[in-house]
């Protein structure tokens, strides 16, 4: 559907692997001082003076992560690499490096592999970021692709998922949701294509939920934000599986309770309406739907002030005592219900009970 | 054929990705002081104090670069990470850490993969590195492994590809050809098997041989060597593709030509014994086999002295000018035949021809 027809198909083993290696050298350029080698020896080299080295990496395969069916091979690219991205602010680090290593079918011509590595290197550029080495290699089947990035801090200003400390407020950048229901329309428009290859969709109203999927960005401007306005996060952790999850996460390294208020999750106005018309309910797609890339954290009640009037920022809770466990204040209700990240429908089957238990209880006091 | 019979097969959906993760976690143990965190936060922070930081990638894809046939996966995972660590020696630089992603289908059990990550961590302890993160994921058809190493060392140390100057010496560790022949005789023995599975072969007289193939080490001990002996190479790369396109590499990154004497090319008795039985010249397995994962580099004239008497070295050419190419020089007839790496064909027909030419003048003389 929003695949580009190929004008040109070179078979891969035209060009072999050395061939690809060369064509990926040529178009990438060193910029970062601390990229001392980069694509054309056994192994990069890399200099970080008087600071940390950080890593992260992910791998992403055909059909469980991205189906080339709707996915742009370029977006593709370019999220691949932002989300790897993503894990290094996380740690307050700033990322100065890839390596990619991918490996095609004989399906993919090099057109497609220029097209995905095109889109890799508009984020490198954007994020100022090195593709400074990785592999390339034959799949039987898919196409799996697997970034390492790195970056680089100060060893006072890393940020791990272990510091948080009781009545910390709980901080989430940017808004969430949108992710999921971008997924949930391509997959949608994608069987309406299949069936019908002559319409063609109008998605305009929900430009910013598939924007959100398919260029997700990561929030490195976050990481300056906070420095900036002078406040240290004592523990963070970006959104990948969503927000519920995350949560759960900072709370078994920090040994700390979560209270998160659901009314004060922020939503895109989108997020609201494709909840609507999808029948389901906008705060589990924020809570469990995943891939926002925001960052999640906690900082010291002191520091509400430094933060509260930055509209990029929204405190949706704060870190109680281990023993209260982890729970969402529902909307309107004001009851706690313990927050999961087992999916939706435990919450989904909780909010229903206790629909039917306060119009119960309503009824009863009539 | 070599495959353990599972015991236990308890599917990867009962414990789940964090599950496993979790299970990775417990079975690691942070040993060097420059790994500061490891598995469990967004990514790991290395310490390199005035040093610099050493990166290689390589994936591993099933059906492509290993058949689960014959191949045990705890030799697979231990393999997979030793020819990354190689890599990291290639640059004279110490290997300490690697972070390791997956991607498994459903049919491998937990316990295959259990197995498989045994042998990364055998491989780990052997060379002392810490496993400090990485990936699991799912794949709709097979095992894909991709393995990050990084390691470090002083900027002074560090060895590239480049530094080649005319004269000097050419020097290989260990033997070469023998992985080659391994896996020949194991694609053997497994087509046998597939056969008649009652048979049990007797893989004995090439045990050198399949060890070379299923178990090769990463040669840390020859940069340890070499720092004894007092030896910084000009240029160095492990023989991953084979002794000619290595070489021929050194020569496109260093701007020089080689010299190559074949009846140097180290060489075991086992390697010499399997070409006569797969009619495969051993010397051709040796520049164009690959996978041996020993050390190819280039020493200043006046080091000879340090490295002669060494039973791990051998000097096999040198470098001359860039304008005379790359030569081998055959055994026996001293002839120059220009080094490619374009596979057997070449070298084999050149074989012949200098073979029946020298007879014809042979017959000439008489």
């Amino acid at each position: 559907m929003l695949e580009d027809k190929e004008q040109q198909r070179t078979p891969l083993s035209e060009i072999g692997e050395f061939g690809l290696i060369h064509r990926i050298k040529d178009s990438v350029q060193l910029k970062n001082e601390s990229s001392i080698k980069g694509i054309g020896d056994d192994a990069a080299v890399l200099s970080f003076e008087g600071e940390k080295t950080v890593l992260s990496t992910d791998m992403l395969t055909e059909g469980v992560h991205f189906n080339l069916g709707y996915v742009p091979l370029q977006h593709l690219g370019y999220k691949a690499v932002v989300t790897n991205l993503s894990d290094i602010c996380a740690m307050n680090a700033i990322p100065s490096q890839i390596l990619v290593s991918i490996a095609v079918s004989d399906r993919f011509p090099v057109e497609a592999i220029d097209e995905l590595y095109s889109g890799m290197l508009i984020a490198c550029q954007k994020y100022k970021v090195d593709l400074v080495g990785g592999d390339t290699t034959s799949s039987q089947s898919g196409l799996v692709i697997s970034i390492t990035a790195i970056g680089h801090q100060k060893k006072e200003e890393i940020v791990y998922r272990n510091g948080v400390k009781e009545n910390d407020l709980l901080v989430v950048s940017g808004d969430l949701g949108a992710a999921y229901f971008g997924l949930q329309i391509l997959e949608r428009e994608n069987e309406v294509w299949k069936a019908n290859p002559a319409v063609q969709p109008d998605l305009s109203p929900y430009n910013y939920l598939i924007e959100r999927q398919l260029k997700p960005e990561a929030r490195l401007d976050i990481v300056k934000l906070l420095k900036e306005l002078d406040v240290k996060p004592t523990a963070m952790i970006d959104i990948s599986d969503g927000l519920a999850s995350e949560t759960l996460h900072l709370s078994e390294e920090s040994n700390v309770g979560f209270v998160v208020y659901e009314e004060k999750i922020p939503m895109d106005q989108q997020v609201i309406s494709a909840g609507e018309e999808f029948d389901v309910n906008a705060s589990i797609a924020a809570l469990n739907g995943g891939e926002d890339y925001e960052l999640l954290f906690t900082i010291p009640l002191e520091d509400h002030e430094k933060i509260k009037a930055n509209p990029h920022l929204t405190v949706i809770g704060h870190a109680t005592a281990k023993s209260e466990g982890c729970n969402l204040v529902s909307r309107g209700f004001q009851t706690k219900v313990p927050l999961t990240s087992q999916g939706w429908d435990s919450f989904q089957k909780y909010k229903q009970e206790v629909i039917k238990a306060k119009k119960e209880s309503n009824s009863e006091e009539e």
